[in-house]
């Protein structure tokens, strides 16, 4: 069975390393228990929304990046390729500046 | 403070209803209380993984997608825009089959 806060332990325990901080850190700065934090990180506690985002600022990433990571995560495992948007200026520069080779 | 379970509640909701099914369908397919399913939908509740598994299994959607769709809301709502990336075929097709308009 797939489970979500595995993933989302993975993404918050790598955010954690990637920002040099250790769990005392963040657990100090979320006002989260060290031990619980560990746990969450670990995939063993589910973390509440309220707790989550007290971790994504104590963090200082915004919670749509957290959840984006783990959804990546998930699309790897389940096998999944969601669909990109394009964004408008790409689009605008693709047509203006190349054009279709002709065979 | 923005609070994930209200994201996904309405992420699970529009789902349904696009694939037109009841509460009462949903919740029976999952193995979850009508009332729980409603509150999780309503925001009101945490879903643990295990829930969130299977919903998602009785919608019929990888929960990577759900993440997904929870992110993109999330990020509106931060206004954080996350670079896409692009797909590996496209750059392929792209670059063998357009060259720059010399000006």
């Amino acid at each position: 069975m797939l489970l979500v806060r595995r993933e989302i332990g993975d993404v918050l325990r790598e955010l954690r390393l990637q920002k040099g901080h250790t769990l005392r850190q963040v657990a100090g700065r979320a006002s989260v228990a060290l031990g619980y934090l560990s746990e969450i990180e670990r995939g063993q506690k589910e973390a509440s929304s309220e707790i989550l985002y007290s971790i994504a600022e104590a963090l200082d990433v915004p919670i749509s990046q957290i959840m984006r990571d783990v959804s990546d995560r998930l699309a790897a495992i389940e096998n999944v390729s969601i669909p990109d948007t394009v964004p408008a200026e790409f689009l605008i520069s693709y047509t203006s500046q190349v054009q279709p080779v002709s065979n």
